[in-house]
């Protein structure tokens, strides 16, 4: 079956629609389909027999790297015994049991119980529906609008879409829809004023948001969502001072905090999570991607014990939570993650995140950091960002149409590795696997300025 | 990691948050999880060594039954060549490819392209965001609102728990939420004027949709979704005439079709595809369940060449349609469904499940037909329900809070046969694995018989 390889090309493009695909383009043929084939480590190869150094790990998720055959077999051996039995009410399988014990083990401060999903983005779904749930229950119906920011990235269900802020993922779907809120991004690069300091533009988010909050009425909003370092907007870490104030204000109105840790969880920041990274104390928190280094596809939302009393008071007053996949909580997947969060132990990933991480985006400030098209070399633990514009001196971006992002993550394939350009503004995206060595790190940061030095040519 | 058997119970109730659950009597212990450990064809086995025959098939899903090493050995085997890579944009893994190619093979006339997701739920979502594109695309951005039906399920992310009609699925979440609109069930045993005849009933169905529609105006609905046998809400086979008269209906109003197939897809009415065996041409087909048996969560939306021209213009005129899971198009979930599809027929499990599904119903019909308190046995294929009343002469229900078909579910269980209570009236469900041997039907129909005698003592 998964050898008729002439074939493939045209089954491609006549039956499968891809995710994010340019779909008359790929129909046409005019987009060839790259077919991954195998990974080791940082490593990728295609079925032509290429290899990348994949510094994007997939979708900033293939944590511990390709070919794990810890994992692998794990996968294997739950597949041999019991492939599947749902967890609905009183049913269940073991390794989601052991897994919720784990995460909690893992989690920040405070959090009791783990509901599990399959994507990033159904785990949001979760959020929003347990954050309308926990006002009903309280007796507050009225309190429902939740406020995400510009430039976040939660998915592309129809909710989460909606939260998501970035254009890509609104265009021609209506999206964002009620009762969805969107306030600034704390892009420091970006901001309004280039006068500001770090603290003052974090007080202006602040007071942004509190503004927001006021004039819709703080007894309408029922939470605030964000990630703890923002992704897919840009790899834009929060400037100094922006996490406790949001945290203030939101406990002085009442306003649930979801972390979304699908990227920043399980060690990409150089910490075990995200909100212990930045000193976050949120009630919800988001999990995916690190959880099984995508090796199955598995989510979680992590509750706090603070919403877990008020789902249990619910369920007492109203009966079963209606709510749930047929594969929540699916045993191979859940026997996945095991196996993964001990390989991030026994490798020492999370350490090695911090340590790799701040080599990487050092020598890479060091050799593009003075580059006249670069107007920012930004990041935190394993994830790095440049970010490209025309005029350096005047912070003038370079027009859309010309693509600039993408040409320096075509020109930094062309020499064998894998960058992301970030949706939304000309953005080199890296977050390479967590075992990334100091020679990778060098690797990526060569080709990189190799990559930029042909795009921009002086 | 798997062998902390005393611990599980402790780390089940302290910090799994299960699906469909009643959160305060599990945390407390009132309710304990059966930790289901093994299985085999249509038998499976808890930890405590317990063996029952699964007349559910989870949750009518492991159509293929348990245990199937083949699959087993396609998971295994893709999990170590490579677990992941993703198939966003231009790239992409050769098992997604290669059971796109397998799905429209088997699917109805006029479909052409499949987009994969990982539950139901989500494949729901992005056929709701497809509808509104498509309007978008031709430039008719009023027609979005989306019809279901009472007691239709289509999953429980906030627009899909919107999508599904039944109560347990709405309460405290805030749903159903605009646009969705509902129409009636074609729910002929509790049809509102019992002398009406199915070919009746069915018009008056199809009229009260005509008159959903004029109400709301044509132009404002883009899509009509229902599954082709209603599963969750009832297991209720559409009264003879029901899809051709609704057909039309959309056809008339220019109304896109959404065949949910979640349940009825890939065997499970004795046809690989309930859209064929219903004689319904719909315009996109939801497929979950039965394309891994769930041996690994995947989904799928199939997309017409008619919608497909329309995402091509789109694509064309607005770029990249920004819609996409992670773990899209997961490699080790399609080698799964690949196995499980050549599973299907090397073992001839459509044909099976049309003749042992027969014989199933038939004999459940005479053995239950008569019995007082039994309104109804209906079903079709391998799908089949057993619904209770009070009074059968004048067709008097029993109050919900008895529990009546929870009741019979407890009852069979005890007698190591699981069906299930479905959730909205006192309805016993049935579907079991389409491998299902007579000798098991038998078993099934005798201890449901045994079952109902003991709930309903004379
Ligand atoms: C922060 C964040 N949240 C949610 C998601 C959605 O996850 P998924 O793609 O698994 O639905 C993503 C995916 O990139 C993400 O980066
Ligand atoms: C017809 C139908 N559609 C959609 C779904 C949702 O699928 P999932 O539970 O995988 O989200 C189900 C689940 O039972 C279903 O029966």
């Amino acid at each position: 079956m998964f050898d008729r390889s002439n074939e493939l090309g045209a089954w491609d493009r006549d039956h499968l629609f891809h995710p994010a695909t340019e779909a008359g383009a790929h129909t046409r043929g005019e987009i060839q389909t790259r077919v991954i084939s195998g990974g080791k480590g940082v490593y990728i190869t295609d079925k032509s027999g290429r290899t990348f150094l994949d510094a994007f790990a997939g979708l900033f998720c293939v944590n511990v790297g390709y070919g794990r055959q810890k994992i692998a077999e794990a996968i294997a051996k739950q597949a041999k015994e019991l492939a599947y039995y749902h967890a609905f009410g009183d049913y269940g399988t073991e390794a989601p049991i052991t897994l919720s014990k784990m995460i909690i083990d893992r989690a920040p401060a405070g959090m009791s119980r783990v509901y599990f999903g399959l994507s990033g983005s159904d785990a949001n779904e979760t959020n929003i529906k347990l954050a309308w749930y926990y006002n009903n229950v309280l007796g507050r119906p009225g309190k429902k609008k939740i406020i995400s920011r510009w430039r976040g990235y939660h998915g592309s269900t129809v909710m989460t879409g909606s939260l998501t802020g970035l254009e890509l993922y609104h265009k021609a779907f209506d999206l964002p829809r009620t009762p969805i809120l969107h306030t600034e991004a704390p892009y420091y690069f970006r901001r309004p004023d280039t006068t500001m300091n770090g603290e003052q533009f974090a007080q202006a988010c602040v007071d942004m948001l509190e503004d927001l909050i006021l004039a819709e009425g703080a007894d309408t909003i029922a939470a605030f969502i964000g990630e703890p370092i923002q992704g897919a907007g840009g790899i834009i870490p929060p400037p100094t001072g922006y996490w406790s104030k949001v945290q203030s204000l939101l406990k002085k109105y009442d306003i649930l905090l979801i972390a979304d840790e699908v990227v920043s969880g399980f060690g990409r920041l150089g910490r075990m999570f995200g909100s212990d990274h930045y000193d976050i104390r949120p009630d919800l928190i988001t999990i995916s991607k690190g959880l099984t280094s995508s090796y199955a596809p598995l989510s979680g939302v992590i509750v706090s014990d603070k919403v877990w009393q008020v789902l249990v008071k619910g369920s007492d007053e109203l009966g079963t939570i209606g709510h749930g996949w047929t594969c929540s909580a699916h045993p191979i997947c859940a026997a996945a993650a095991i196996a993964n969060l001990e390989l991030i132990d026994e490798m020492d990933l999370v350490s090695n995140a911090h340590d790799t991480g701040a080599y990487l985006r050092s020598a890479l400030a060091e050799a593009l950091g003075n580059h006249e098209n670069v107007g920012e070399v930004r990041g935190d633990g394993l994830m790095a960002a440049v970010e490209f514009v025309e005029d350096r001196d005047n912070r003038i971006f370079f027009d859309a149409s010309k693509k600039v992002g993408e040409q320096v993550a075509a020109a930094l394939l062309e020499r064998g590795v894998i960058g992301r350009a970030m949706p939304q503004g000309d953005i080199l995206g890296l977050a390479p696997p967590l075992c990334l060595t100091r020679h990778e790190a060098d690797i990526i940061v060569e080709s990189t300025l190799k990559a930029v030095d042909a795009v921009f040519v002086r």
